[in-house]
């Protein structure tokens, strides 16, 4: 690989047909980003719509907004742009809640539709949020219902007749490790179990094609590759041929069948909507249909096509440049298993993960010893792969991530 | 009462103490708002603080704000602040998703906390989502607790030795009857149970003393007199002798105790932090933060007193100027029983409450004949309550409301 330069990187940015979209967000000049696996970042566009419905939407039409400015329907339209990112239907995808309260719902539903099986599988080193909502519900089904960890390499051998659900991440967010998503849901179909997907590090990066998979049920995160803001809604999809028989426990409101007519007893509203619970937040909706609709005009192959360039010039630029100075590369080599970030392993990680946000290259580490880089491919550039690993090189060799400020631990990394 | 006029009513409000704050707000001119118990009205400071969150910090700082800007304790700065309005200490209120969401861990942990003891025990005509979340709750719980519904009246008595939780809403949400929250929590201490209150109707407009009341739970919007926004995030409080006992079940990663350590399995944070569930939204609290600010400029004393004189003066002037057109006051006309908003009854509620809004006056209508008006105190003046009664007497008597266009029912009302 020896011979890969900066102005190589900037010819490839040059040819790149995605490479207008960078201006549709802001970045500062001269920041490295590549923590959008983490926190996506902010279209230029949003807080003009946010304008827009605090003082037009809010503040003009106050409570006739709900009808007026469509207010009611932003879960279910939001979530029909999701489903085309997720190869859903319309109907099949709707916004709500955060990724954990959607997995609740969800994972109770599916354990109900499964009456008799008394497991849920999941993986070992499944994203921790996953397994605790698990352990929340198992707990409240009082035991009859228990968590089953299995080795990745041995997950679909793990799938028995008592499997109930398969609960797995698409991309593992330390490795970025993909999981045949079709192969692992006729898997569990084959043993008569459900699957619940999280797509929460892959949507808007890496395809995902739920339903020509068959897949039943899945999850996924506003806030990463859709670019919806800190903390933005969540969203969930439900096949269609489950969507009358998932029955959700937190029975809230807005998923009952007449919610203005204020009956006495909970009755679920037909299709997607009974998957809602309490009121959601309309500005953090508007904010995410922002980013989804900068998404909506990219074309997923494309964007599939420069997340590999960018993960695989990191790789062989790590190769290139840092070779004997301890690193590991924790993710696939082989792009078509690897989803849009790379993990390297390094005894120093946290302490070098410092020293490069010092230096303005922002990726994360992730315990015991990963640094972890994401590669947004809306608005990462080639260059910007060269410039973190440049940095990277630079901070090894004169040492620089050795100095005490680089080694103290921060309450949040 | 007669001899109330609108030049009485402008004299009020030149002498109304809390006149300053309507300015703090957006307010369309000419409309009279009396729906703020629903959503309330929007802060002319919070589109300036969303473009400096979009902008500045998401924009800017990135990944960074979490810690940089504050953004991790967003949950517990604003609780703390929601904490003042509702009569508890600091640590024992937190901001989290939606109050459906909030009962939904409360009474879990609720349950858990009285082992043996099979009833959670309401009012008939609760607001509906709180009985639906309990519902789906016990669902879960597989008939081992039930849901009991008592008269208002009896309710008291009807609480025993099986009741694990109380659980109500403080100001009714059809009526404004308030419930004597000190004693009904004495009462149900007395038998051993735990109370959960719902502050939604109340939170911002009515005086809630929980600390002082000795009660246990409670949960609250951030929509209707906190003026957060539709569907701002909504709070939750767990006194500070049962945070180490209240185990809720959706355990998510942010309520872990270490949660960017990523361990295995769920470990309770200590305090209110355990709470939590999902990401929240930055956005959505940063909204919610304007409003509530703007409560804690104004005397909890001088809302009360504003909000009583705006119910009392509603009701007279309908007695006054409605007298004979089939109107009845459903709400109680005892000022201290009753909430900051005033229901009617009549046969064509419907029809005369879409009239009403074609007039520019909005209230709303609810199930089966009322009609509810709510007065926020910071920005509802008396001179409102005067024309939305002229406009209500004009309806009525030029039969107004009795044109066809005022029957059709529409999906939202």
């Amino acid at each position: 690989m020896s011979g890969l330069t900066r102005s190589a990187c900037e010819a490839r940015d040059a040819a790149d047909p995605l490479a207008r979209f960078r201006d549709r967000f802001d970045l500062p000049a001269g920041l490295v980003y590549l923590d959008g696996n983490s926190l996506g970042a902010a279209p230029r566009a949003t807080a003009a719509r946010l304008e827009a419905v605090v003082r037009r939407e809010w503040g003009g039409d106050l409570i006739r907004s709900w009808v007026a400015n469509g207010w009611i329907d932003l879960p279910v339209r939001v979530g029909d742009k999701i489903a085309r990112l997720v190869g859903a239907a319309p109907g099949e995808v709707i916004v709500a809640d955060s990724t954990s309260v959607n997995l609740f719902k969800l994972l109770a539903a599916a354990v109900a539709m499964r009456p008799g099986r008394k497991t849920v599988l999941t993986e070992d080193g499944n994203f921790p949020t996953d397994v605790y909502v698990a352990q929340g519900l198992l707990g409240l089904l009082g035991g009859r219902v228990v968590l089953r960890r299995a080795d990745a390499a041995r997950l679909v051998d793990a799938i028995d007749d008592d499997t109930a659900v398969v609960m797995l991440t698409h991309v593992d967010y330390r490795s970025g490790r993909v999981h045949d998503l079709a192969a692992v849901t006729a898997a569990a179909h084959a043993k008569g179990a459900l699957i619940l997907w999280d797509l929460s590090h892959s949507t808007g990066a890496v395809p995902v094609a739920l339903g020509a998979a068959g897949a039943d049920l899945a999850v996924g995160c506003g806030y990463k590759y859709l670019n919806g803001g800190p903390g933005a809604p969540a969203f969930l999809y439900v096949a269609r041929r489950h969507q009358d028989a998932a029955r959700q426990p937190l029975s809230g409101w807005m998923g009952h069948a007449r919610p203005f007519d204020f009956e006495d007893d909970y009755r679920p509203h037909a299709g997607i909507i009974r998957q809602l619970c309490g009121t959601p937040s309309v500005l953090a909706i508007a904010a995410l249909e922002e980013g989804v609709d900068i998404l909506l005009e990219a074309d997923m192959a494309a964007l599939r096509a420069k997340s590999v360039a960018l993960t695989s010039l990191f790789i062989d630029l790590v190769d290139q440049e840092c070779a004997g100075l301890g690193f590991a590369v924790a993710s696939p080599r082989e792009a078509a298993r690897r989803g849009s970030q790379v993990a390297l392993t390094h005894a120093h990680g946290y302490a070098i993960v410092q020293a490069l946000i010092g230096r303005g290259v922002i990726g994360d580490f992730r315990t015991p010893d990963i640094l972890r880089f994401g590669f947004a491919p809306l608005y990462v550039r080639h260059v910007d792969v060269w410039d973190a690993v440049a940095t990277l090189r630079e901070i090894m060799v004169a040492e620089a991530w050795n100095r005490p400020e680089f080694h103290v631990r921060a309450a949040v990394t």
